[in-house]
């Protein structure tokens, strides 16, 4: 007996003379066949060379207890610190509910999704974690569409054109909330023309940080229309953000006397164009090892917690449990941490 | 029939009465066993709930293209910086020669191999990487009595009571040229009393880093007798690295001018001892993101040649190939990126 091209799960189930659910079994929890039945479907099996294919894996349940991640770039080594800190996060939590961490690499979303394609077809993964999600995201639905576990770090953002977002469980650091803090603690030491050096527009989560700071200086009485002179929008890296806060620093109209940052790169350049006479204060974003080391005030997120609860939502979805279902959407608040750069004595 | 505990490979081969040979080429190589017999050692597979051992497995052939690494934990997140780049390096080069990464932690060297008879018996890998090699490892000798393929990114040390040192292979970078080259380019900047600011005696790697430190000395004509009073071993850190180098500079009988340090993070001590006068110059170990940010000169690890290097001697082994063989031990030079904590005007 010999099909057209690759066997099925239903070639398997006709040859053992079982039913597909059986042959499933089988595949995914052997203990409730019987002997005799799963020798059977075994041999049907060997003898048609049945792989189960990626659709399949979509459908079956037996675990390979195997979470794929894509590894990102790492840039400058700077900003490269987050994205490391999550990874040991998840592979740290992972192991300590007896899950393992596959990585992989992928220039774009089509070579992401390329990766999984291949993944399923040739490696054991139970689900994925994606991250750096952004508007448009095609990940998300070429995996939905297929029925594979995924939890994203970072949230579904609002298509351009108005659609609803894509709804799946996401874990994400609510950024707007950081930096309207950074804004509130400067406020607080006096600072009243506070500037912004973020990215160019284009970023959803550097407009989400942009907001915090937009808002909390409403707040506090700063016309909408003052805001725009205030803002810088550039690449991410020091020497940007220096150039940028030169050109802010240098405005006839009343110069800002603090910054937020959209990143500790900025921030950086930043405090090198305030130079050590104390001109001014900077708050930078992500709290990565260089702010520490340079005295620099920053935004840190929970990446231990992200991933815990990156976990909480996979694993609730891969082994099922009791109640309380978790919350599919999780909104974390990061914390200031507040150094030399925004001292009371500036 | 029930033989006493976990069925073995020997067992299968009785019930299917076939040659162990044969039960092991339908696990490995299941296209060179007709189609009658394999499934008849299918069935005997499924009926006794045969699960291949991590001994079967590692004389078995088939080739799950995954590879095990144990995650560095991050400390103060400047020196992780170091194996995170590894990591990546070890992650993109697999990718592009058709293997994966496989994570896992563990908090000590019985830990970790722990996980590897657990990733061996429940996962498929095919080979390890290892990092963090030290005198008495006993992770070499436990995966090599197994039969199990691995690299160690890291030489093997020479034990403490003489014996030869292990004999696999690896891939490690030079600390000692390292280190050489950093004293050269501060006694060519007009330095005599040049400090090493390292770790406490029993690191390996620290031990040779401070070797370069002294032979370069030494080959200036400094005498044996004054390296040590030019000498701090402190555990790693800034603050750690800022107290040895206050005291080494407060010594009456001539302090230092220049420091040489084996990691970035006692070298930003140092150069915060040394504070902003330009009191003197100071090199550090690694070229981390910090350093960089910093100003800090520093010594540079091949980090993406050596992740390439061990897959190299990693992939031969598995996949065998044509000559030429590679060297089996791969001793890679560092390289010293120069900023201005040792720029020429000091």
């Amino acid at each position: 007996m010999h099909t057209q091209g690759r066997p099925t799960l239903e070639d398997v189930a006709r040859r053992a003379a079982v039913s597909r659910q059986t042959v499933s079994n089988v595949l995914n929890a052997p203990h409730v066949v019987r002997s005799e039945t799963a020798a059977r479907v075994q041999a049907a099996i060997a003898e048609l060379g049945y792989r189960p294919s990626a659709a399949g894996r979509a459908l079956r349940t037996r675990r390979s207890r195997v979470l794929g991640l894509r590894m990102e770039p790492q840039h400058d080594g700077i900003n490269g610190a987050v994205s490391d800190r999550f990874l040991h996060g998840l592979t740290e939590g992972a192991q300590e509910r007896g899950y393992r961490v596959m990585l992989f690499t992928a220039p774009d979303d089509a070579a992401e999704i390329g990766q999984y394609d291949d993944l399923l077809d040739t490696a054991d993964i139970d689900a994925f974690v994606l991250t750096a999600t952004h508007h448009g995201d095609p990940r998300t639905g070429w995996l939905a569409r297929r029925g594979v576990p995924f939890v994203t770090f970072g949230r579904p953002w609002d298509p351009p054109d108005g659609s609803a977002p894509a709804d799946h469980p996401w874990v994400d650091v609510d950024g707007a909330a950081g930096t309207r803090a950074a804004v509130e603690h400067l406020l607080a030491l006096g600072h009243r023309r506070i500037g912004w050096v973020g990215w160019p527009e284009g970023s959803d989560t550097g407009a989400d940080r942009r907001r915090g700071w937009a808002e909390a200086l409403a707040a506090a009485g700063v016309p909408q229309a003052a805001l725009a002179e205030l803002t810088a929008g550039v690449d991410d890296g020091i020497a940007t953000g220096r150039a940028a806060a030169t050109e802010l620093l240098a405005r006839p109209d009343g110069a800002p006397t603090a910054f937020v940052c959209a990143s500790d790169s900025l921030a950086i350049g930043v405090a090198a164009a305030l130079g050590d006479e104390s001109r001014g204060a900077v708050v930078g974003f992500d709290d990565t090892p260089v702010a520490a080391a340079l005295g620099l005030s920053s935004v840190a997120q929970p990446l231990q917690e992200a991933a815990g609860r990156t976990l909480d939502l996979l694993l609730h979805r891969l082994d099922g449990g009791h109640p309380p279902v978790p919350d599919p959407h999780v909104l974390l608040t990061p914390r200031l941490v507040v150094r030399a750069t925004s001292g009371p004595t500036t």
